[in-house]
Parts: structure tokens; sequence; C-alpha cells
């Protein structure tokens, strides 16, 4: 397959690994200069070394790299697509206008995927002609590390297009999911912010520190979640399955729910207080180190995961 | 040390476990019946087995079991206890008339310790003449795999006591925080049921399913949770830090916490819904065996953490 890859940032480039990893052949095209996909090519192989050291590849990094072109033009990037993944700036205005450039350069059949975490499909896909073959395929930064994928189509989308995605990206050895009306922010991102909302509530309103919240995840709860999400430790945790359980702690549950303050109105002042409390563990010079640290702890992570066997 | 383990369930039983494997002198009562004690023998030294597998243990298992005594009456169980980890059932009247009880019984510098998760310490601990050595010492059920427990002083607490079991847990191995203020639900349990609150939410008004959100988690956050917490994942996740992090996203987290549904009513039919996802994965019969999967995979992904080196 032909997949163009628009807009090189740190999305882009990591989709652009993804594609080529499976084989297809990749053209990248950032609208922003040279020097942009330049800075993208050394990305793309410094992921492939990360990925090849952590036992992810199956191919040298030379013949996945050779599958990798720059385009110099949007009409040299699209010429021959069989997918667009498209990662430019979450701007409203920038993405209609794309997509409206986009439209006469493509063939009828390509689809286009659009890496959006902070808008609607139907926000942009609406300055098409025929957006029957336009989606949401919302990556978790970066794609080459996480495999969850939010696939979200809009009300024009054609059923078989979200098919022909789904079955792409499994193909890619990514994890998709379908989200199945449009919604801000789609399912990670929600689940996510509605934690880190109550977090800040309790933070703010002194109860423990963000330190605190961090250690509640990795000493608590992301021990099981890392192999189990929150509905199967519910389902295990009582031994009528689900059921027994919201029989037993149903109440609590939704007075948690209706006691959280995920409204809470907090301040820069509490910005800067967590700031400073995560800053005493990593400072501000030493994040690169720390985020090449973390990349590696996903992929290890990973392979725990793929090492597990489930009993029948 | 002499510690007094009172209730002699799951919770209990992986208590006594934990004191025992740090050299303790552990004595177990349970009001219920000899055979609950009995039980509870069987179900320390399954989890010492499980401990042992996993490269958890320094001794073997037959001396740490020596350290284990079945107590017949409560006089008995605390009679030369140093702290005592009560965990009976989740029911002020039980809990009230239990500490009441148990006062005249103790000697004067004996600390009490409560695994509550349903209940403020405020609340039973009033049963007590001097309040002032007791405290919430809330595990996450099991305490002997998972290391986070939640130190919740009452306002009678002395700070001396606070900080004598946050050094008693930590010798323990296990990994306290210390919750600032008394708050239904402490932190874990309002951090987990405030994402589940907004999961229900979203598979209620059908945008995913049970399934999807369980596939988010394992998939996508907790491949980062599993290492760091959410707010170094933001720190880490911008140049500047958290601070940087805020700048650029304070709106999105801003928006989707004013957006979550927590207090979304579902009713008996949505849980049915979910129950029947979930078994279609875990057959009701299946969960014991899924249950010992869990249990061995959340002592692997702790393997993981010990084993990561992190960068300077």
């Amino acid at each position: 397959m032909n997949v163009a890859c628009i807009g090189a940032g740190l999305v882009g480039s990591s989709w652009a690994s993804v594609f080529a990893r499976a084989g297809h052949i990749v053209s990248v095209f950032d609208i922003a200069s040279s020097e942009a996909t330049d800075r993208a090519l050394t990305t793309i192989r410094a992921t492939l070394v990360l990925l090849e050291d952590n036992g992810f590849l199956t191919e040298d990094i030379p013949q996945i790299m050779a599958r990798i072109k720059v385009a110099e033009t949007l009409e040299q990037v699209v010429g021959d697509a069989d997918y667009v993944q498209e990662s430019v700036r979450e701007d409203l205005l920038v993405k209609q206008n794309l997509y409206a450039q986009l439209e006469p350069l493509i063939t009828p059949t390509c689809v286009l995927g659009s890496s959006t975490s902070a808008l609607k499909g139907s926000e942009f896909f609406n300055a098409l002609k025929s957006p029957n073959r336009a989606l949401v395929v919302h990556p978790v930064n970066p794609p080459a590390l996480i495999p969850l994928v939010e696939l979200c189509p809009t009300e024009w989308t054609d059923p078989d297009v979200l098919q022909q995605v789904e079955s792409l990206m499994l193909e890619l050895a990514m994890k998709p999911i379908i989200v199945r009306k449009e919604i801000d922010g789609f399912i990670l991102n929600r689940l996510q912010y509605t934690l880190v909302a109550e977090a800040m509530h309790l933070i703010g309103e002194g109860y423990c520190t963000a330190d605190d919240i961090d250690r509640v995840m990795t000493d608590g709860l992301a021990l099981r979640w890392a192999s189990i999400g929150p509905f199967q430790v519910a389902h295990l945790n009582a031994a009528g399955g689900f059921k027994g359980f919201v029989d037993q702690l149903g109440p609590m549950m939704k007075s948690m729910g209706a006691l959280a303050r995920t409204d809470y109105d907090w301040d820069s002042k509490l910005a800067d207080q967590v700031h400073e409390q995560m800053s005493a563990h990593v400072p501000i010079e030493a994040i690169p180190a720390r985020q090449a640290w973390r990349d590696a702890q996903i992929l290890k992570t990973r392979q725990q995961q793929k090492a597990a066997k489930k009993p029948n």
C-alpha cells in the first residue's frame, strides 16, 4: 500500500515508522520546511532503534527506512496514496484548508484518516465535498510505541471505510477501538483527564500531593490496569462477576462518582505547585533522558503483556 | 514486634502474611469461627507460595508460617500487641463495638490501624476514650501483592503515631501515602471510581463498550501509568515540564473535567450489559483461574518496576 503522512511532527513521524515497519511505502510531507522532514527522518530512525533494542522489529532498520521517502509538495505526497494519515496542527482553519486542497489531488478510493485529538472530525471534514471516505484515526502519542488507536467516524463516513481502516490498523499491529458517536476528547483523553481533574481537586483542597497521586497510580491502581482494565478488575473482584460486584459496591461506586469534583477550577498557582513537585523528581534539564527511559519502559510493559499466558 | 490481625477474611489474612514476612510475630483472630482462621492459614500459605514463585521471599515458607499463630479470643489476640491491624466487616456498629471492647485489653503504647475503605476513621474511633493512637491504614486488596497503603489520621491522631506507622509500613516494604484530611473513599478509590463513573456514562450513552474501556486502559493509558503516574506523564509531555503542559493543554484538561458526567445515573440494565460483556471473556466459572493469573501478573509488573533503572 502507498501511505501519505502529512505533517511530520512527533505524531506524523511516529506514524510513518508504524506504516513502514508493516511493509508499506510511506511518503512524508510537512508544509513547514525541508528541515522539518529531515528532523522527522532522524526521529523515525531513533524510534526504530528503540523498537529494535526491545525486540519489536523483524527486519533491519535500513530495509524499513528504504520504504520512507520525503515529498516536496502536497500533490507529490498524495499522488498515488491509498491512505492518508494527516497529523497537522490542531487548528480548525488549517485542517479545513488542507482537506479542501487535498480533495482534488487524491484518487477516488483514497481513505483519509486524521490524527486530531482536540477537534471532532465533522468540524473539518465538512470542507470535503465527499466526506464519506474520511474519519478520525486518533493515536496515543507516540503511535510507534503505544498501540491503542481510536477510530471515530462522522455521520458521513461509509461503514466500509471504517471497516477498511480497522483492518489496516490491526494489520499494523495497532489496537483499534471504535468510538461509535462523535464526542469531545474521544474516550482515552476523557478518561485520563477526568481522573486528573479529580486529582487536581484533591491536591488543591490539601488532601494529598501530586506525588501521592502518582504513587497511588504506580504502586496501586496501575499494577492491575497494566494487565486488566477497570471493568475486568471489578468482574474478578466478586464471586458473581461484575453483577456481584455492583450488588456489593454499586452504592460506593455511585457515591464516588457523585462526590468527584471534576469541574474544580484550579488556577496557575496550583499548576505551579504541581510543577515544583514534579521538578523535584525530574528537573527540566533531565526531561529528555527521562522521556527515553519512559519510552523503553512502555515497550518493556508491552513485552510483559505479550509474554503473559492467559488461563483457558 | 507483636502484631494482632483482627478479622481473618481476605484483607486480614493478606495483612498477616505481610507482617510475618517482615519478621514480626503475628496473632490472628476472627470472631466468626475457628474455621475462618483455618481458612485464613490456607490463604496465607497460598499467598506466600505465589510470592516465593515470583522471587518476593528471602526466607522459606515454614519459617514465615512459624511466626503466625491463631488466637481464640479478643483478649488473647491483642494481649501483647504493639500494633493492631483491624480488618473486620465494613459496618459502623461492628467497628464501634470492637474498638470499645479493645480499649481496656491493649497496652498503653499499642497503635490501632483500621483497614476500612468505606468509612472514615472518626466515625468509629469515637468509640475510643483515647483515639489518639488510632488511624486508618487502608490497603489495596490484597496488601500482600499491592504495596500502596493509605494512612489517614483523624483530627485526634498523634503526629508521632502517624510517623510511627509510616515507618512501620516502609519497613514492611509497603508504599504509604498520607491522606492529610479525612475524605470519603480516601484517594485511590476516588480516582478509580471517578474514572469508572465517566466510563459508565460513555458506555450508557452508546459511545463505546466496557470492553473498549478496558482496552483503552491496557493498550493505552496503563502502558505509561505502570511506570509513571499521570502528573509525571504530563511533566514529560512538554519541553517546559508540567507548567509547559498546562500552557498548551490546560484548557483541554479543564474542559474534559467539566464535560465528564461522573454523576451519571446508571441502572441495573447497564450493569447487566457490562456483566455480559465481561462474562464473554471470563465466564463466572473461569474467575478463580483468572484471579490467580491476575495476581501473578501484578507481581510480574512489580518485578519489572524494580528492574527498571532510572536515568540520573
